[in-house]
């Protein structure tokens, strides 16, 4: 028999989404909408660009249910497609976005029979609004909130995030922290580096700047926060990271601790496609910290959900059940 | 008894540096230069800023030999800080650059009873130099190049530095590819993350450019190319890209094969400074494919150069033995 998991990472995109351009003028954006090819398939666009071909999975219910069945996941917790944070947009335009957003999310897994649970989004570039869309979404239902890595120059120790995070204690709310608005410009626009480089760096130097920047030492230890991705570079890097932290004083931050001193306060996914990558990941993070994450339903995620974690070899089965069901139980109160 | 090493990854600066502003303009450059400090420690300048602290077996024979006894390195290879490369000059200055550097290296290794070895660099910007400079480097004693992973937007995959790359198979040169000019700008200026994040983003990238590109398929497989670093991110991430490369086209791009079919192509050396990290890469390269490379004499490098090696768990005689100094020696041809 097939041990059910459950899946932490998954991104949703909504059918009819609001016309924002409409809303706040065609000068605002771009705006994210779906062109459905009404044949199971479609195209995100970004603007009037085509942003990712996708299908039904991402924005039907039922279509996403037959998925979960196939994979036998027991649960599915959605949240945004980064492109549709509007981080750069005015603070109002991202708060209304959200709010829009985190309801059709709500309505989608109020369609799904229980299997599917959503992470709001928020307007972080203004953390008092930032903290009120959290309060309000997490009263409507939903189980915690995915957040980029940054805000343009603003990482993971800015002021702002960090009292963020703090009102992410306050309201109980796990949070998912996403890689987004990826470093290296055009020369990683080739073969989707931005998705296989750029991506686990931008998640490494999100971790680094929780450590570095002093914010996991500000913040206190019953935050839940997990990084997408099983992490980025940041568990293969930590040994480089660890050397140089002892060796150079400016690598140090304001650290109080050496980085692997922090490896209990954060967990990650375990979407990493390839058992020597996840027996690291567990010799690393422990079995405790690390949660099924497909990236489903796009092309670049997990295609059979849960199966690394499955056939995992040297994995105990006490240590399997944490990742596929129990720790993300535990940190999504589910 | 503790086994010898052969370190494969060292960097030097010649301590009387040829006055390159005298000789091509004030206007030209920055270049590096050395303030030593006469008690041991100095300075590496970049134009008129400080660019690096460091101790004098960075460009002094004797100095270095001294850490190699203590460490039980039977021969160390040597190579240019990547800021020598000078691929932002004109050709022909990195050209005389370049040759008076590697007559610099090749002076210290005259002077270290042949305990020391070194690599050219090249003018890689102009194909047709940094074949000439490599030929007459080899002549005159270099074992082999390193090489940056990218000049401008060039990548390894371009025609020009695959070009040289055959050359180095005509004239029997080993390539350590090593990251320099990294991504990440103005972000990855704190705490190093160049170093620590930027730099084996910069790796994977270099080896995906031989992958994606094409750059191994148009190669003969005589190539002796080894990468710094564990191989940067390349080795973790690796699942990730795999998956990729077979659920998405435009990872493709002209690769004949999947990522993983090319492991065999390339060597890395053993800069990770976690067990788990070096475990993953012996499950993943081979154990055929691994040297040492400390990094030395830099504060970023294997404090106590081969003992991640040496200690390493779970590592058969056999195979310990391979990276400690058997695979260096075929290698580099020792």
């Amino acid at each position: 028999m097939t041990s059910p998991c459950i899946d932490i990472h998954s991104h949703f995109f909504p059918k009819n989404a609001p016309n924002f351009a409409a809303k706040f003028g065609e000068s605002s954006g771009p705006w994210v909408t779906l062109h459905d090819h009404s044949d199971g398939t479609g195209m995100m666009m970004l603007g009037d660009k085509p942003f990712r071909p996708v299908h039904s999975a991402l924005w039907d219910a039922q279509a996403r249910i037959k998925e979960l069945d196939a994979n036998h996941v027991e649960t599915q917790i959605i949240c945004a497609t980064p492109v549709m944070f509007a981080y750069d947009a005015p603070a109002e335009q991202a708060a209304y976005v959200a709010s829009a957003y985190n309801d059709l999310a709500l309505a989608m897994c109020a369609d799904s029979s229980g299997r599917l649970r959503t992470l709001a989004q928020v307007p972080l570039q203004d953390s008092a609004l930032a903290c009120r869309e959290l309060t309000r979404a997490m009263r409507a239902g939903c189980v915690g909130v995915q957040i980029g890595n940054h805000v343009g120059p603003r990482e993971m120790d800015d002021e702002g995030i960090v009292a963020f995070l703090q009102h992410c204690v306050e309201e109980n709310a796990a949070v998912l922290v996403h890689p987004w608005d990826m470093l290296g410009g055009e020369r990683l626009k080739r073969w989707m580096s931005a998705w296989t480089v750029a991506m686990p760096a931008e998640t490494q130097f999100g971790i680094m700047a929780m450590i570095l920047g002093g914010a996991f030492d500000r913040l206190p230890a019953e935050l839940r926060i997990c990084f997408a991705h099983g992490g980025g570079g940041f568990p293969y890097l930590l040994g480089r990271l660890e050397n140089a932290w002892h060796r150079r004083d400016i690598v140090r931050g304001i650290s109080l601790h050496p980085p692997s001193h922090y490896l209990n306060r954060f967990s990650v996914d375990s979407a990493v496609f390839d058992p020597r990558a996840l027996r690291l990941l567990v010799d690393t993070m422990g079995a405790d910290h690390i949660m099924v994450g497909s990236d489903a339903p796009f092309p670049l995620g997990e295609e059979h959900i849960g199966d690394l974690v499955r056939n995992q070899p040297g994995l105990t089965e006490v240590h399997r059940q944490q990742v596929l069901t129990e720790n993300a139980r535990n940190f999504f109160r589910l």
